[in-house]
């Protein structure tokens, strides 16, 4: 919001008060009948998978920002000036909480091995060699003045993926391990690249020793862990209040409601406590899921699945929207003042940092995954197939890069400084090229890699009959119940036994069973229970 | 937002950029921690319904304001710095769409005329008599100074109702007329108050002739019916894209999605060509409920009207606790350089004048709704103490009146001027005396006026078991169907047959059946019709 208000005092100078009030219309009432021609769009586009909305609301954002810099002559392309502000404090937290709240909690902590392995130790890896890429090849273009600390901050922003694009291509049903990875690491990384990139902030040091690098790894595990808790506890008391207060009387509009605030609250407190908003938001809807869903009417959880599934969407599309319109940026364009080859060097090696960042983590990681679950069967091996398509997924960069960029490189979204300028241009390079042509690739990629006959699938029992719904709302469809729980518990009891990842997952199931679920609410595996 | 934004620009002059972002970060927090602590007392005052969850987030709100105020050495009671436009953007749209969308529009449009003639007119009467009032009465006082157009401006701030208290207490199953009476007044009524206030606004002649106050009339009028057709287009058009693009393939998301973008695209354009927002969202919100919500899945529905439920109940919620804390706006006070009495002066006159404006209109309207209706039998008649009941519900001030007098005597939340400091706290001291005592003594009130036994229902068939959910939701659990619709209109066809305001509903639902639902959908009343 505080974009509309530079722009409100932009004008206000050169206009009366009425026209102030304005100001701050227009631009809203532009951007909702954007979102609205989005929408539209975007549902027709569902007959082609490879031109997904992302790709669709970044266009559109592309057209209208052509338009404006026409019309503005060349002034400015946009409408609101970007403010990380209003990205980290008003649409991260309900796409972040989406996420936790609609992931398939059993694929998820079933698979928790493998997607920290590579949500974790993947961002740190690529981290860097990004960034050491960047210290030793972009003097040798031409182009210096940066600071360890911000190597370093570029390393954290070009690690952070965007993995919408490829969500919408994979089938839940027939690959579910490929799909929990891909999608676990998609959400591990966004919290893992924030964490690191407030981690990297703090450092002064000129030169980066062993000392220092410590800091940064002691640093990252405290806001990991402290985050990560202060989430949790914010499940568990909406959970409580949920289960003590409302026995016998329940309002919907008040249960909604406090799921949403209490879940905003441990976000904001995060932040205000400089820990990471996106893990704690994140725990609290993995743990509301688990817990406080349970303890609600049937109305407040289909409401609760829809609107916070729809407000992430909103979130999600404005985002993409803006970051076209933001894409013609003439201003810092200009400013930044390097030949054309020169910038063409600097996005070619950026994005081939990218591509070897990830090459050395998924490859490695994923073997040591397969030796972790060396006794699990097929069913949990990665392939080479599907090994290729995490590799691929995880190359789109996407909003949090953008915001990562502008907060490091900006000063609200403003900045007069040519290696700056030079920056937030390569970053949104960097985030259309991979969007939008990789984007493009990625349907035939995995139809190539894992036709439909071949897919390691576990289980085929999916609805292929509704597979439209199933690439719009990937996460709602398959809620489990608690005998179906239970029964397929049992059957892969014998083939699991042996594995030593499952051992954890087995001890918290029967930890949850007995102590947490009579406290914090949730389906009951046990029907003598009286307390269910 | 903006006011966020001020306080920001205000910390971040004497604290460093990191601090800066921190300086958003605490009220918001605090806001939030402070609307789930309003929550969970809430819950708990349900049993106590004469202390509703308005006055008790005024008084938390007061509470923390006070101790703000020590804690920041009577600098500041207040967190954010007051905006119209956080107000009228972000905050009044979901409440009035909610309004509309919720609306038992049955009641509604059966009551339409006496509903109208209250809202409309009534402000009118109430708005000439408080603005002729404090013209006469203020200079007598020793307070002077306002211009003309200021005294039709302080006309209509306390002409708009806040109903909200009066509903909590109402029985929509025992009395569903005066329930819908007193809801429908409310909503024209907040409607009615911000159009005249625009178009008062326009006016700079410094004394009232025929003329001027003819044109604020055509004003008037021009704003009410393009505001309502560009509401009315929208929930069309909306109906119209849902039931012609998602036939056979739904998705739930976008159908939310679309509803609210259109929604809040339709206010703003209102806004944007200077017509009446809310009049505009509350039709959006009536049409689409009408036909839209027809043409969307299960889920949708279900999500939809809670949702809007829950939005428009936090945004409630948030308001009161704002006009709380505003409550000890110590500059404003220290501005107002009046003495004790003649400040009580003031504070009376005006509590005095909106008694009277009422007494000016609910009685002699009463009537004349009665003598059209004198056909309809007792079930239409509205009786000496539904007009008592209808008088007393619209004597509490509220949200509106403190955003319109903000809108009018302050600049983005700020003044110099000792008379409009005072107008800005006599408006709060009289949203805030009216609330918490009128508001206290409602619940007797009723009790004595509507004994439960005594009541002139029509149907005294709702359920009883359930009142705590109704009084959260008042108007979510009866949504008929179309059978139950059908049947009850042939019941009550021959006692109806000979009143004149039937012949128009009867004649549009004739109209709406033929025409209007094969093409914007919505519930079928003939069974043979195969499009349905």
């Amino acid at each position: 919001m505080e974009a509309m208000n530079h722009n409100s005092t932009f004008y206000s100078d050169m206009a009366t008060n009425l026209e102030s009030t304005h100001s701050q219309v227009v631009p809203i009432t532009l951007f909702v009948a954007l979102l609205c021609v989005c929408l539209v769009i975007g549902h027709f586009l569902e007959e082609y998978p490879w031109l997904n909305e992302s790709i669709c609301a970044i266009l559109i954002g592309f057209v209208v920002g052509t338009i404006i810099l026409c019309t503005s002559k060349l002034k400015s392309s946009r409408l609101l000036r970007f403010s990380e502000e209003l990205f980290f404090i008003y649409l991260l937290p309900p796409i972040i909480f989406n996420a936790g709240f609609q992931v398939k909690k059993k694929q998820f902590f079933h698979n928790f091995f493998p997607i920290m392995l590579f949500g974790i130790t993947g961002v740190l890896i690529s981290t860097s060699i990004v960034a050491a890429g960047c210290w030793w090849l972009f003097p040798k273009l031409g182009f210096g003045g940066l600071t360890i600390s911000e190597y370093l901050s570029i390393g954290t922003i070009f690690s952070s993926t965007d993995t919408v694009c490829t969500l919408q291509v994979l089938s839940q049903d027939e690959t579910p391990l490929l799909y929990s990875l891909v999608f676990g690491e998609g959400v591990v990384n966004d919290a893992t690249s924030v964490v690191l990139f407030n981690a990297v902030q703090k450092i002064n040091a000129e030169t980066l020793n062993g000392q220092t690098a410590l800091r940064i790894f002691l640093d990252f595990l405290y806001l990991f862990t402290t985050s990560t808790l202060l989430g949790v506890s914010a499940g568990l008391v909406t959970a409580y209040i949920l289960r003590g207060l409302y026995v016998g009387r329940h309002s919907s509009v008040r249960e909604i409601a406090l799921m949403v605030l209490v879940a905003y609250l441990s976000y904001m407190l995060a932040e205000l406590f400089e820990l990471s908003g996106i893990l704690t938001v994140f725990f609290a809807g993995v743990l509301m899921s688990h817990y406080s869903w349970h303890n609600v009417t049937e109305s407040s959880r289909i409401t609760t699945r829809y609107a916070f599934a729809t407000f992430s969407f909103i979130a999600e599309t404005f985002i993409f929207l803006y970051v076209g319109m933001d894409a013609l940026d003439y201003e810092k364009w200009k400013m930044s003042m390097l030949s054309f080859w020169t910038k063409m060097g600097l996005y070619s090696t950026v994005m081939l940092l990218i591509l070897i960042g990830r090459v050395a983590f998924v490859f490695p990681l994923s073997i040591i995954s397969n030796y972790m679950h060396r006794s699990g069967g097929e069913s949990t091996k990665i392939s080479k197939q599907h090994q290729l398509v995490i590799w691929w997924a995880g190359l789109m960069r996407g909003a949090v890069s953008v915001a990562l960029a502008f907060k490091q490189f900006t000063h609200s979204g403003v900045t007069l400084d040519p290696t700056n300028a030079t920056m937030i241009t390569t970053t949104i390079v960097i985030v259309l090229f991979s969007t939008i042509v990789f984007g493009f690739l990625t349907k035939p990629l995995v139809d190539h890699l894992l036709p439909a006959t071949n897919s390691n699938a576990v289980r085929n029992t999916g609805d292929p009959g509704s597979p439209k719904e199933d690439m719009t709302l990937p996460l709602l469809s398959v809620e489990e119940s608690a005998s179906e729980n239970l029964s397929r518990a049992k059957d892969n009891l014998s083939m699991l036994m042996d594995r030593p990842v499952y051992t954890i997952h087995s001890y918290w199931r029967r930890f949850d069973t007995a102590y947490m679920r009579p406290i914090f609410g949730g389906p009951c595996s046990d029907e003598n229970d009286s307390s269910c």
